[in-house]
C-alpha cells in the first residue's frame, strides 16, 4: 500500500489533505477516489486513509483506523558512526534506515578524514534526514530514523552508553564475540559504534572501555568502514528475532 | 601483515618471486629485505614468507610456513542474486567477499531489467572476479570468492538446492523467518537467493519451492535488491558462530 509521511499535527482530524510533495507523488501514482492509502507520522503512527477527492493538486483523505506501525523493530538500534569519507555516510543512512535503525549518530574520532564544519552542517543534516525520510518510505517503515551529529568523541561515548548494550567493534579485538555480547543478559535499546576508514587508535577504545561500552569482534575479516555497522545491525536484528 | 595473491602453481617450490602488479604493490608499500608478508593461493592456503631480496621489479621470498588461511569461514554460504540494474551487483560482490561469502552467483529472473548478453558477459565476469579479489586482499581473506554466472532461473535453482540450507527470501513471505530455517537442523552450506529490483514472480517463488528451496523472510520491512543478500549474509555468518 502507497504510503506517505505527513507531519504528526496534521493527523489530528478526521480527514486530512495531502499538498506539495505528496501531492505530486499521488499524482505520479495516479490515485483514484476510493482508494487505500497510509499515511505515517513519521513517529511510529500510522492511518489506514482512503482517497476522497482528487483537485488542483490536492488529495482529500478520510481517516479510516488510527494504529501503530507494524513494520519497526521492537529493539531500538542506534548506529553510532565516525564520520566516514564522502559519500558513505550516505550509503549507511539509507541501508541503515532500510534494516531498520532507531537513529543514526555520526561522530568524530581521531582518525577521521572528514570532518563537516558547522556551517555546512546543517545543510548536510537537512540532506541526510531526506535520504532517511526516502529509504523509510520505501522500506515501508512506520517511523524515520533521525540522523544526529554529536561534536565530541567524548560525547558519542557518553550517549552510546545509555543503551542496554552499549558495544563498539574493533578489529584487534578476538575474545569477545557479538554473540557473547547479546546473549549475556536481555536488552531492549542497542548502540553500535564503529570506527572511520583508518580505525579507531587504542586509546580510543580504551576510553570507550572506560564509558562502559563493550568491544567486539565482528569477525576475522576486516571490514570496511561502512560495512561493519550494516553487518553489526543485520546480526542485531536478527538475534533480536526480528527475522 | 601484506596479503599477496599468486596462482597457487607458484608455491610449489621453497621460494617464490613477486611479479607484475603484486611486485608495483610492494614497491608502493616500500617492502625491505627481512620483512614477513603473506602469500594466498586464492583457494585458502597461504605461506608466511620473508623478502629475500628486492630488485629491478621484482621481490624475491622465501617461505618460512605453509597454513591454512585462518580467516576463511566454516560456513560455505553461497549468494545467489538476480541480475541488478547498474553497479549493484558490483556493490554486492564486493561486500559479500569482505562478509565472508563462498561464491556469488547472478541469475536471470522474470522481472530483471538488466540482462548482460553472451559477448559482453566475459569482459564483466573478469571484472567482477577482480573486484572480488581486490575485496578479498583489503578484508584479508585467503580465499577469492569466485563470482559465476548460471544462464537461467531454472539451473540457479537447481544448484542452490544442493546446499545443506538453500533459502529464498520473499517480502511475502510472513511466517517463516530466516532463523527457524537455519535452526531446524545443523547445516555446513548455505544458499541464499534474492530477487531483483521488481521482486520475485509468485509462480517463481512456486518453482523455487519445487526445486527444494526453503522460501523465508528477512523481516517486515522491505529491502532493496542489493541489500537483502546482504544482511541475510550477516545474519548467517552470525548464526554459525563467525561473531
Amino acid at each position: 500500500m502507497t504510503r506517505f509521511f505527513v507531519d504528526p499535527s496534521e493527523l489530528a482530524g478526521a480527514g486530512l489533505t495531502l499538498t506539495g510533495e505528496n501531492a505530486k507523488h499521488a499524482k505520479v501514482l495516479r490515485l483514484k477516489a476510493g482508494e487505500e492509502v497510509l499515511v505515517c507520522d513519521g513517529a511510529g503512527g500510522e492511518c489506514l486513509c482512503r482517497v476522497v477527492d482528487y483537485a488542483d493538486g490536492a488529495v482529500e483523505l478520510e481517516i479510516l483506523e488510527r494504529r501503530e506501525a507494524s513494520t519497526e523493530a521492537a529493539v531500538r538500534v542506534s548506529v553510532y558512526m565516525a564520520f566516514p569519507k564522502a559519500d558513505k555516510l550516505e550509503h549507511v543512512i539509507q541501508k541503515a534506515t532500510e534494516l531498520g535503525a532507531y537513529e543514526i549518530v555520526a561522530f568524530p574520532a581521531a582518525r577521521c578524514v572528514s570532518r563537516p564544519d558547522e556551517k555546512s552542517l546543517k545543510k548536510k543534516l537537512e540532506r541526510w534526514q531526506k535520504i532517511a525520510a526516502s529509504a523509510a518510505e520505501q522500506s515501508g517503515r512506520g517511523r524515520i530514523p533521525e540522523v544526529r551529529v554529536v561534536a565530541s568523541y567524548a560525547a558519542a561515548l557518553e550517549q552510546a552508553a545509555r543503551c542496554d548494550k552499549a558495544l563498539m567493534f574493533y578489529e584487534n579485538e578476538h575474545a569477545t564475540t557479538l554473540r557473547m555480547a547479546l546473549e549475556s543478559s536481555p536488552f531492549e535499546s542497542v548502540s553500535l559504534l564503529t570506527g572511520p576508514e583508518g580505525g579507531l587508535e587504542e586509546r580510543e577504545v580504551e576510553q570507550a572501555r572506560n564509558a562502559g561500552l563493550q568491544v567486539c569482534t565482528l569477525g576475522s575479516r576486516i571490514l570496511r568502514c561502512e560495512t561493519a555497522p550494516l553487518c553489526a545491525l543485520s546480526a542485531v536484528m536478527y538475534a533480536a528475532g526480528e527475522f
